[in-house]
């Protein structure tokens, strides 16, 4: 089979982009500093969309509302559909929109940040834009990187994209009470990800019945 | 709630990513130039990942392999699993690996023209890398252009994701036979796109019994 290899930066300019990634890596460094200073531990979920990422924060913040102050940064193209379904827990949301762009950046983030009032904020869930490829490239200065698969993305979900695995700190593997009616199996998404990076840490989860959500909590100590 | 919209080259530089965008222009032209001079009809297929892209497309070539010749460009990050996919349909296919670009772009499209023979070209189907933002704004030469949703994306794909729709020729609802088990309805789908561009098809497509094919293969004049 013939085969095509895109040289990097083939018609991008290479030198902007990696000057343009260079500025992402500093001003995400600036964002840690301002949450370590007010001791907020921010986490960052990523995963296509649908995989759950919206419902995932809704079940986190159940469990820990009543013993941490909690904030979401939202981030979407256009709509306001999840930071108004995370409303409903009565949370501070701020909605980030990036219009075109496909991923959320630390700039954006730091813009964000200043509508909260840190003093007074222990968690800091950030829901990316819901694609598996870009944000991959962009830290946001969060503590922690969560990439959420569903089911019912099918099996080749987790092998073609290698990069957002090699980024996160945590694979949440998300609606499992739909793996007999999609024919797709835990154990081989697991083998997936672990064929990536074997020492990678996953936890199996489904929204509706909230199991593995107190998992997931006493993994990244909230 | 308070809300945040990215403005428009707010840490890309603004001139240049204008211009990378009317270079992409530029070569899909050239791409579709040479295309109509050799009587290729060339159809690009995006889809978030899992959507059923290849499926689709397998199931047009089965159709279409007695009458037509036909040709494959597959699009993915890093692997090959797509294009070996379609292989067993014994069609000529060229393998684009974007490495860690979230779309095809019209220079690779030139590249991966260069290795077939067009003048024994009927047909040219090119699947895009899976993602719903970013192919939008990079036209390839094709003279159509398919968004594959499949009813396991959740009820908010479409919504989400309007510039992809305004850019599309057709909207291929797939997997409808999990229209149950997913809580999803195709009338809510279709409404959204239409919400979008009231005038743009749709057609319906389980690709496990091959319904929906027939429709596409006329719509497009296959």
């Amino acid at each position: 089979m013939k085969s095509i290899k895109a040289k990097e930066g083939e018609i991008f300019d290479i030198e902007l982009e990696e000057d343009l990634l260079k500025r992402n890596e500093e001003l995400a460094e600036k964002n840690k500093h301002l949450l370590d200073k007010n001791k907020v531990k921010a986490i960052d979920i990523m995963g296509s969309v649908g995989s759950g990422k919206t419902s995932l924060i809704k079940n986190l913040i159940v469990r820990l509302k009543k013993k941490r102050c909690l904030g979401v940064i939202a981030g979407d193209l256009t709509t306001t559909i999840d930071a108004e379904r995370i409303k409903e827990e009565k949370v501070e949301v701020v909605q980030v929109n990036t219009g075109k762009e496909c991923h959320l950046d630390a700039n954006l983030i730091a813009r964000a940040l200043k509508e909260f009032d840190l003093r007074n904020l222990d968690i800091l869930f950030i829901e990316n834009v819901g694609n598996l490829i870009c944000p991959a490239e962009f830290p946001l200065g969060s503590h922690k990187r969560i990439v959420v698969v569903s089911l019912t993305e099918g099996p080749w979900m987790v092998t073609k994209h290698p990069y957002i695995f090699r980024e996160a700190d945590l694979v949440v593997i998300n609606k499992i009470d739909l793996a007999r009616a999609m024919k797709v199996s835990v154990e081989s998404i697991t083998k997936d990800v672990h064929r990536i990076r074997p020492e990678l840490k996953t936890i199996c989860t489904n929204c509706l019945t909230g199991e593995g959500i107190e998992e997931i909590i006493k993994f990244l100590s909230l």
